[in-house]
């Protein structure tokens, strides 16, 4: 997600640094201190706006929800609902999605989302991808056994390449959807993004999938 | 694919018996006696009309192709075509997909097509689609090592469940699309089924997926 500079966007961020966690990798192996109870951790890799953790957050307090952005505006609107909705089971960072196992140990998270992820669409940008190999790696890494990678997008193109990735990792696919809000099931539990909102009102198809790693040995 | 019983069908595909085979399980591991020689040999299970294998079989003399359908009706439309097409890679047979280890040597085929087959929605139906389980362990067996299906449909929920069934076999996916008809690149190799024909043009989403099967150990 692109969004113009927000100016203060800095000042806000540090004005709230009990939400926005200003170092992050001191809390690795930690978090469960820092949100103060022992719930599990679900961590949204590009949060973008944030209207899907906020809303997460709210439907499922028994949760901890840790939102994941790189870009400093696009984190400050997140910042604003988090706010807003005063959820005490929702933290962010502002750090590059590629560096997680900086900042989480070894099996503390317990699902990673992934929603409207950039495609970046030119095969030399493939590294890019957030379900490209390398990521998927740190997402194992960082994930209990048998941890969940639970992904949404409008792009057909990124989707058909992470089914193609994520089946090649070996993931098990729990549930794909190809055209998510036909399934009525599935509606209500649906928590859309500013962007799913806007582009499924004009018709486009949303895509969807729920993996799984593979048992780790301990 | 349904269609009305054809009278005369029976007798037509007797006095056909140059294409249509009529004990196939005579030819397991000899089906390169029957054609000839040592081309590669493709199996499309539920051949419909033969639209897309007579269709392949014109533009690949080099590969040799064996049409599999249970229904004696649409097989006699599909040899029709072979007829009038006068093509001498093209065999027949009437027999069910789930027997197919009866007709055919461990690694004797060296690929699998399956067009728009029957997507048998309902869960207790589950174990006759063509992409379950039990028949991915048929096509595996009668494949050469590293072989490979190649599936298009149209039908939604088929396509969900299959890339899920695939991907938990253990299958590699080589590609996926999930609108096949909007590539460029491969809309000059696509041969089109009947059915794929029709919808299309009403504007139906194709889908398509090419799978391997794992090196076999020998």
């Amino acid at each position: 997600m692109r969004v113009r500079n927000r100016k203060g966007a800095g000042e806000m961020l540090a004005e709230n640094a009990h939400i926005v966690v200003e170092n992050p990798a001191d809390f690795k192996g930690r978090w469960s201190e820092r949100f103060g109870n022992n719930h599990p951790i679900h961590i949204e890799v590009g949060c973008g706006k944030g209207a899907f953790i906020t809303g997460m957050a709210a439907l499922h307090p028994e949760i901890n929800y840790i939102a994941i952005d790189m870009q400093l505006s696009v984190l400050s609107y997140a910042l604003d609902k988090a706010i807003e909705a005063g959820l005490p089971n929702v933290q962010m960072m502002l750090v590059d999605g590629a560096a997680l196992s900086e900042y989480f140990e070894e099996g503390e998270i317990d699902q990673v989302y992934l929603n409207f992820s950039d495609p970046w669409p030119k095969a030399r940008h493939e590294k890019r991808r957030l379900t490209y190999k390398s990521f998927l790696e740190t997402y194992e890494k960082i994930l209990r056994s048998e941890g969940e990678i639970h992904f949404k997008t409008d792009n057909r193109g990124l989707f058909e390449y992470s089914l193609v990735s994520l089946a090649n990792y070996g993931m098990e696919l729990k549930k794909v959807w190809l055209d998510l809000h036909q399934d009525e099931e599935f509606a209500p539990l649906n928590v859309m993004t500013e962007y799913e909102k806007k582009f499924s009102q004009k018709g486009q198809v949303i895509y969807r999938l729920e993996a799984k790693f593979k048992k780790k040995n301990d």
